[in-house]
């Protein structure tokens, strides 16, 4: 990927972009925008910022929209947009997590592509609507599992294609957080709010929140389906409604076995997202705090230490790499991979093209369907006390 | 702990040692003997090194033993040094472990104080009975879960003491190692042979070579008795005969939740126990590779990094610190400050006087049937197909 | 700083950004396009990206400029540009370093405020006329010492103001990378032909490349002047024409002490900048490759891990600060951060109003002419044959 | 080198050993009687280990030294151990430093070998006839430059010697400590108080502690001569009469250039000896508070992570490791393999045959005498004001 979307290639050909969700005092939005901004493939020009209109309109001009592409209702603004010679062409929605079902729903039905943030609905029943949906829509359906675009990511996964690893035996995965561990929520705080509250979050909290990032990678990694897991969901924190630390033993395809951690109370971890996957031949080790490094250790030779944009990294990673090794890139740098590798699949789509292979990396609806089902097999495990359960095929 | 045993309290009085197991081409009692001399606290006088006589004797001329001090039986060894003026006053065990009971039984009843390497016993039912044998005999009984005696093992031991964590919620505890990936055992490596050898190692394979030392360690460093299991045991490696994979979900008294995972399967991984404990205010983590570091993470400051010999450490670690901070302690030094504190408790039993309570911290008879139990649950939660198995009391 | 350039203070307002060099093919241009995208402050409207009129062309039109705004001589972009009403407000200069003067100059003069790439200038004596041109021209000069944007960088800065260090004693500062290990620049590579040849890269060539970051980098956290040099400057590669590795001796205003390394041919380092320094009361230590994290060392206490966004970070470190911590930024973040002041101090002065005083620190004219004086000092030092040398004033 | 001095070799031979220096409140006396313990190479039998009666006889009787063989005066000690048939076979000498040289050359002249610490002599002068003492006496002289003897600093050495770095180019070295950042010498604290001392430390301060070590084993492990140093010493402390800051530019034979940096006021620095260097074709890098692992960095490869025991090390390495990889070794080990070599030196020497050529790396008095040379011409570049100065020859 170059810094400039289509550098090399001819004059740049930037999308149309909307967004639903992500007003004034939002996280997630600040950083899709950023992220599509960052290889200059969108120009956003639409959006329902907010349900609230006043507050719709504030943050839409703070951000430049032209007052007539400031909505405040998502549905007007699927067809309004959809009837527009220079509507939207592609939607970002970062809501919680509630309403990313029907505002997919509405703009796939319109026609417009989607972007859309983790977890992908709040049951497995409306994730499984929502693949058909995208399967008659035959629109481009991205969803943001924004750690698949770290460079090392994908080219750890590349190592096990490859076979370097050999066959894969035991997976450790987990994603660590502290900052719930006291009762935030009680206090105001908008975040904690809304992904304490099972009405906008789901059956799950943490397990839904971080636990399906934690599992998506490893799936994403390994390219395993997990077909049984045992949990153990726990609240530490007094009063609170939603899980808020995770255990699970996994069984995968194959043979080999896992372990998934996921906790908003470990004091001390700020976002460690780890991965370590031991094959026959090999193993390798990534942690998202230090994304430029990979450890991988072939059985019997000194462990390697690869680095991004370094000695032996594969195509598949530089393609997604903008800066020479030893300059580190991030968080944003991995998620605005994600837009930029979207950008290319809808702009072959319009074109009636194949996409450049790479791109199809990102994750889908049917990925999402997956994680949905993984959160609630866990729940179950977890309500019959114990034991394993078999993922919904 | 000073260098020398005694240094600043009178003249050094070294104990009379024996040893069973051991003989040439054995790893863990040449450690033994190492750990016994690095404090001058022991004289080692006798052995039964091996059961073959040649190999005994061949074995204890090497270490300078006079010729009629080298025994090949056990049992005669227990009772023709009970009956010397100069008969040895402490032995260590070193033998594969289905020998660890009758040897243990053997010397306790010939009134000798016992210095056992673990797991303790091959099962529950033996462990139970070497409990009562230690109560009756009145002796010292020292298990060398070496772990231990890490000096910044025992400060975060202290620190959770303290209550500088609160109340624990989550326990990370795993101990990896790589160097059965193959199948080496069908090879002639003796390491490998008895320690996949169900007669010789008892029911669990990697669980109680190296399982029971991360059970040991997590149990240690937080007092919490682990009161439930839910376990997954593997064998990767066709045609072994034990686990070479364990995957444990623990329920902890007070409501903390815990995950062990043990594999001697995982490439590139040499000896990498590592704790992690985190509870309401603060965290730790610690790693048995670099053991100089502890990293203490008080929810809401930044981490700080404890060294051994450093700021802030405890009296409690300091006493079994021999050099500086920056100069660097290991394995052994750890190993051997279970024998300075062993050779503690044995003087002070011998003198009828109360020992150093920091020597109480070496690991005893009950710590090692705690252990047996967890083998036990978990072998019993595996058979079961998983779920929650509550370990015996 | 908001991940948008005005969030929450308005609407966005885009600065009309022209560019002269960085033409398909380059690098650096590239950085600063990002950079100046990321906070959505800067729009590119115009650009000399090459001296060949086809390569401008081509370059242009890729970047989505209009025809007419394509130029392939910088003097005339900067009077056409200042004549135009919808002219360029400011202009990144991304060209070899023997341009940077006359081109700085063209535009100064032509009252386009300016953004400049390292090292400011070849020569010590053109550093001072551009001294000069920037303070008559009453216009924003912005030098890209871009590690200088990094939130932690500048949070050791703050801790240094604030007495935590107390009187700093020794600066340990290194900029080691290896690219330029074998002679590369006899292979066509146009990156390491430039840097190489003594008429495009001035007297030093890792001195001036990597050495002035590192110089600058010190001078900015520390606050101190260094005053005299003593260096010893290598080629280790046979027939390059410039200096491939600076090891240098400083002494700072105080009595403080200090080293710098500087190399190209360090086999295994990327791009490893590193900054350590001592005080009275505390070190701080801070790698470039890990710039999430800074060690704060106080005397007598456990050392502290500064997180970027964690506890305890200060203001002027959170301002810059994108997404939370444990949520890595990187190289091309902390570039865009001196974008994003630069937008600043040029809407202020446009504006006529004084700017937010943390966007003064992005390094000036006057830090590129000390630059100037550092490289010139060591060059002498070395051409004398080692020994003390005082720097210009 | 196996856990026992002898193990598979035939019974043990302990050699008997005496101490000058290292009484009741020494550091290093107790470092080497451990060290001399570790391996069971030696038995402690005699010492001189104050020069105050009362002293030297209560340290003594508590190491279980006979009452006859405790002295207060070390020339009695040399020749009335000269005259017993029991009598010592080798000397520990752990005095301050100007003491080295006078014990040194009684034992030597009464026919004993000596083990002595560093800094070897107080000047040059004492070092070369030291060089010639021990030449005449045709005794075996070891120079306790103790971090020569971690494994994994003998496996650097071996891999330059194969050549697996190519030509060395940059050597970077250094040893940073905090424990004299404040006046401690004046508090009454014993180390701090000669080490201070120019009567009994020398004409360095922490040149002479320290940067020894350090200048040593950047030699022992390129193999490179130091030919020019130019130097800084800095006395930061008030009132100090020593150094405690070094700052050193160092050529070496065949072109190669390096820094070295030692201070003992480096805040937040406990034993930080570090070395890297980089040749044509692959760089190194180790550090002593972490010397289970060392980088090796092939050009154009991802680097390796050497682990101590781990795979890829060379025999030399293997033959200094007690115990497997993962189970980390210290600062006492790698001492205690300075002991054992010497026992190999002794031994061989007495029983007229050529000993393990491995041990012949345990530094000599000719290190001793370059190490003397080294702070001379440091001293001497400082004095001048700076600039280059010549290592006599």
């Amino acid at each position: 990927m170059s810094i400039e979307g289509a550098a090399g290639t001819g004059a740049i050909r930037r999308l149309r972009l909307g967004m639903v969700g992500g007003g004034q005092g939002a996280f997630i939005g600040a950083v899709h925008r950023l992220s599509a901004r960052m290889d200059d493939r969108y120009t956003l020009v639409a959006g329902a910022l907010s349900a609230t209109p006043e507050r719709a309109r504030a943050s839409g001009l703070e951000l430049g929209l032209a007052e007539d592409r400031i909505y405040s209702d998502f549905g007007k603004m699927a067809s309004a947009e959809a009837g527009r010679e220079d509507g939207i062409e592609a939607v970002a929605i970062v809501t919680p997590n509630h309403l990313h079902f029907p505002v997919a729903k509405a703009f796939l039905e319109a026609g417009i592509d989607v972007i859309c943030d983790k977890p992908m609905t709040r049951t497995v029943e409306e994730a499984e609507a929502l693949v058909d949906i995208v399967s008659r829509s035959e629109r481009v359906f991205c969803l943001t599992h924004n750690y698949t675009g770290y460079p090392l990511v994908r080219h750890g996964r590349e190592l096990i294609r490859a076979g370097t690893l050999g066959a894969i035996r035991v997976v450790q995965v987990e994603y660590a957080q502290d900052w719930l561990s006291t009762p935030l929520e009680t206090s105001g705080h908008k975040q904690a709010g809304w992904r304490t509250d099972p009405a906008q979050t789901g059956a799950g909290g943490c397990i839904g929140d971080i636990g399906t990032h934690a599992y998506n990678l490893a799936r994403f990694v390994t390219g395993l389906a997990v077909e049984e897991v045992s949990a153990e969901l726990t609240t530490f924190v007094a009063g609170r409604r939603v899980d808020d630390d995770v255990q699970v033993l996994m069984r995968l395809a194959g043979g080999a076995r896992g372990m998934l951690w996921a906790s908003q109370v470990a004091a001390g971890n700020e976002n460690s997202l780890k991965l370590r996957i031991y094959g026959e031949r090999a193993g390798l080790e990534w942690a998202q705090e230090e994304p430029n490094r990979l450890l991988l250790t072939p059985l019997g030779e000194p462990p390697q230490v690869i680095t991004r944009g370094g000695p032996g990294v594969s195509e598949v990673a530089g393609r997604v790499t903008r800066v020479p090794a030893g300059h580190p890139e991030g968080y944003l740098e991995a998620f605005a991979n994600l837009y930029s590798d979207a950008a290319e699949l809808i702009t072959a789509r319009r074109a009636g093209r194949a996409p450049d292979a790479a791109a199809t990396l990102v994750p889908t609806v049917e990925d999402g369907a997956d994680g949905m089902r993984f959160i609630d097999a866990a729940v179950a495990s977890n309500a019959a006390g114990g034991g394993w359960t078999r993922l919904r095929t």
